[in-house]
C-alpha cells in the first residue's frame, strides 16, 4: 500500500470494511499472480460446479432481493435486470466454462532479444495486482468480473448494488470458497457488504490500494465514475455510433446493415446512433431503410434533406431533426438521420460528434475505405459491416470487462489481455554500464 | 475537445494562450497522424541541420538566461542544466539524427486475423493525439520531446520552466519552421510563453485538451504533476533501487556491479539505493564493496551487522542507518546497506520499500534468479547486472520520454511505441450480427 492509502486509512479517510478486504485482497493477489493456469482453471471450474449445485440457494438468495425492489417500485425493465432463475445461473456457469477455454495471457514474453553487451531481455506478461468493479443491479457481473480477473491473475474487489446485495453476496461466497478449494487464496475475491454509497467515492481515490476500476452499469454510474476518479479507471461505455453511406454503397447491403446496427440490440454502446447518408445514395437508399426499420417501430430525426427525400407519409414517426440529435447516444429505437454531400462532409461530422467508440462506412470504393480507416479516429473503424460487432466475443478475445474509449493502456473491448500489464525482464553475466 | 475543455474554457478556467494553442495543436495533430515516416523524418533531419546552423543564435539566447539566472543566484548545479554551449547544441542535433534512425511505429498492424464470418480485422498503431510535456531548467528537453513526438506523429504542447524561457522559445521556434518546411502543420509543435506557473494546474485537468502529459524534472515536478492531474500522465521517475547479493554471488562480479550502480551516475532515478547482502556472502563482500565505494567517497548508511562486518576503521564515511534509510531514493553518493539471512527477507524488504522501479538480484543459483524475476513486482528486474540497464536507449528502444513506474499502459522505458494507441479496423463484405 502506498503512503497515499496508509495516510488517508490513518485519517479515517476511508471506511474499515474498505481498508480490511483491499489489504487482503493485496496480500493475496501476489500468491494469485504465480497461480499456474491449470490452478486458475482449476478454481472457475468449482466456481461453475457450485453454481449449478447450489442454483437453488443463489435463486432464493435473489428472490429477497426481487421481492424488496419490487415492493420498493423498481421498473419493470430493472427488475429484469435484477432476476435470477435456474436458467440464467446456468448461463452463468457456461460462462465460466467459456472462460476457462481462453488462452492465460499471464508469463507470456514478447520482444524478446540479446543486445550486443550479452544481456537477454524481454517483456513478461503480469497482472495488474487488484481490480475493483462497481456495477449496479446485475448480479452475474460478480461472477462475470470474478471469473475474468482470477483467469488474468488479478485480485478482485467487487461491489454491487444494493438492490442485489443477497444475490451477490452468495455469488462472492461461492466463488471464495471455489478459490480455496483449488488451493488459492479465498482472499483474492472480496465483496463490500456494507450498501453505503460512500464507499464508492472513497474506492475511486484509493490510490496504492485498487490498481485498475472498473464500473459496469448506467450512463451516470459511468460518468460519476468519470469525473470522480483519482486512480486508474476503465471510461467507456458510451457509443456515440455513425454509419455513413458512401455516394457508391450496395443499397440492399446498406439497408440490411443499417437495420442490423439499430434494431438487433438497440440498448448498447455499439448501436447506431447517426446515419450519414450520401446525397447521390439518399433517394434509392433512405426510402428502403426507413421501411426496414419501421418493421420495428424505429422512432426517425431527420434533417431537412432526408425528412424531404423520406417524404410525407413514413411508414414510422418521423420527426425533424434538432441540433442535440447530432452526437446523442440513444440506447433505444431511435436513429438521427443527415444527408452529407462527400466523405469529408462525412468526416468532419463524425470528427465533431462521435464519442471515439465505433465507425462505419459502407462503401464500394476502395479508396474510400482506406481514407475512412485512416481518418477516423476511434476504438474500432468499420467497412462494410454492423457497429455491432465491436464487442469482445465477436472479435474473438472471449468475455470483456468493458469498451473503453480511452486512448491509453487499452482501447476498444478489454479481454483478458487488457488486464494485464508487463514487466522487463534483464538477465545478465556481471554486465555494467560505461 | 470535449465538452469538459469547452465549458472550462467558457467559465475562464484555462488561460487564453493555453486554450488557444492546445486548440490550434489538436486540429494539426490530424494531418500530423497519417504523415508518412519520410515526411516526418524530413522534419526531424531539419531540426538538426537548424541547430546546426543557428547554434550562435541559440547559444547567445541562452546566454540571457544564464546571466539572468546567475543574477538570480541559481545554484552551479542548475546553472551547469540551463547551459548550452556549441558542443551541447551538437549534442543534441545528434540525439535528434539517432531519432530519426529509430523505426516508425505508426501504422504497425497487429493481432491480425480472418474471423470465421469473414471479417478481417486487426489493430493498427495510430499516435495518442496531443502530448504536452512539462519541464524545468533543461532546455535540450525542448528538442528531445519535440522530436519523439513528431517521430511518434503527435503534436507537441511544450512547457519549459522559466527560467529557460530564451533558449526554450529559440529551440521552439526551430522545431515549428522544421514542420514547416517538412511540408508539415508548424501547429503541431506549440510552446507555451506565459511563465505564470498557474498554467501548468491548467494543464494537469485539461481533459479533451491533451491526452498525456509529461514532467520532466525534479522529483517536486513529479509529485506535484502526481497527485493534481486529471488527465493521463506519465508518473515515473522515482526509483529506490535495491540489489541482493544472493548467499553464492561470485564476489568479484557483486563488487563491480555494487560499484557500477551506485557510482556510474549517482543522481539518476535507476542508481542503487539500498543493497541488502545474504548473511554467508556479507563477510567476504561488504569489506570489498566498500573499499570500491570509497574510492569515490560514497557515504554508508549500513544497519548493525553490516556495520560490525565493515569495521570499526572504514575506508570511507560510514553511519548507523535509521528507518527513513529504507525507501529512501538518494540521488547523491550515499548508499544504504543490510544484511539478510535469505532470499524471502530480501524479497520482503524490496516488496514493503521499493517504489516499482528496478530490483536487482546476484547470485548463481538458477533457481533463486527465477524466484526473483518471478516474485518481484517492479517496472525492471534484474539478475546479474546493474541497475543502471533500465533505460530506453540501453534496452534497445532508442530515446525515452520517461521511465514509467505505473502498470497502466506503459511499464519501464518509455520510447516511440509507448507514445502510441492503437485502433481496431474491422473490414468484412456485408457481415451483420445475428
Amino acid at each position: 500500500m502506498t503512503a497515499t492509502a496508509t495516510r488517508a486509512t490513518e485519517t479515517g479517510e476511508f471506511s474499515e470494511e474498505l481498508v480490511s478486504k483491499a489489504q487482503a485482497a493485496r496480500k493475496a493477489s501476489r500468491p494469485l499472480s504465480r497461480a499456474s493456469t491449470d490452478e486458475k482453471n482449476r478454481a472457475l471450474e468449482r466456481i461453475a460446479a457450485s453454481l449449478e449445485e447450489r442454483s437453488d440457494d443463489i435463486v432464493a438468495a435473489n428472490a429477497q432481493d426481487y421481492a424488496a425492489a419490487q415492493a420498493d417500485g423498481m421498473t419493470d425493465v430493472l427488475l429484469d435486470r435484477l432476476l435470477l432463475n435456474e436458467e440464467r445461473v446456468r448461463g452463468m456457469a457456461a460462462d465460466v466454462r467459456a472462460t476457462i477455454a481462453l488462452p492465460d495471457p499471464i508469463g507470456e514474453e514478447f520482444d524478446i532479444s540479446t543486445l550486443p553487451n550479452g544481456l537477454r531481455i524481454c517483456r513478461r506478461r503480469v497482472p495488474l495486482g487488484v481490480i475493483a468493479a462497481v456495477y449496479e443491479s446485475r448480479p452475474n457481473v460478480t461472477i462475470d468480473i470474478a471469473a475474468l480477473c482470477i483467469k488474468s491473475g488479478n485480485a478482485v474487489i467487487l461491489r454491487g448494488g444494493k438492490e442485489a446485495i443477497n444475490s451477490t453476496t452468495t455469488l462472492a461466497g461461492i466463488v471464495r470458497e471455489a478459490l480455496e478449494d483449488a488451493g488459492l487464496p479465498r482472499d483474492a475475491a472480496q465483496i463490500i457488504e456494507s450498501t453505503d454509497r460512500a464507499i464508492v467515492g472513497q474506492m475511486l481515490v484509493y490510490e496504492g490500494g485498487i490498481d485498475l476500476l472498473i464500473p459496469r452499469g448506467s450512463d451516470t454510474l459511468i460518468r460519476f465514475v468519470r469525473d470522480n476518479a483519482r486512480i486508474p479507471v476503465v471510461t467507456g461505455g458510451i457509443g456515440v455510433c455513425h454509419t455513413y453511406v458512401d455516394a457508391d454503397a450496395d443499397v440492399e447491403q446498406a439497408v440490411a446493415i443499417a437495420y442490423n446496427a439499430k434494431v438487433q440490440r438497440p440498448t448498447v454502446c455499439n448501436a447506431l446512433d447517426t446515419l450519414l447518408v450520401h446525397s447521390q445514395a439518399a433517394p434509392k437508399l433512405l426510402p428502403a431503410v426507413v421501411a426496414a426499420w419501421a418493421q420495428d417501430n424505429v422512432e426517425v430525426h431527420a434533417d431537412g434533406r432526408a425528412l424531404a427525400l423520406i417524404g410525407p407519409e413514413p411508414p414510422t414517426r418521423v420527426i425533424t431533426a434538432i441540433e442535440d440529435d447530432w452526437g446523442r447516444e440513444f440506447l433505444s429505437l431511435t436513429a438521427a438521420v443527415k444527408v452529407v454531400d462527400s466523405i469529408d462532409e462525412a468526416l468532419e461530422h463524425i470528427a465533431e460528434y462521435g464519442s471515439g467508440h465505433t465507425e462505419a462506412i459502407l462503401t464500394t470504393s476502395d479508396e474510400n475505405a482506406t481514407r475512412f480507416l485512416d481518418e477516423v479516429d476511434a476504438a474500432a473503424v468499420i467497412v462494410n459491416a454492423s457497429s455491432r460487432f465491436t464487442d469482445g466475443a465477436q472479435l474473438g478475445l472471449g468475455a470483456e470487462v468493458a469498451i473503453s474509449t480511452n486512448k491509453l493502456h487499452a482501447r476498444g473491448p478489454m479481454g483478458l489481455r487488457e488486464l494485464t500489464s508487463y514487466k522487463w525482464t534483464i538477465v545478465g553475466d556481471g554486465q555494467t554500464r560505461t
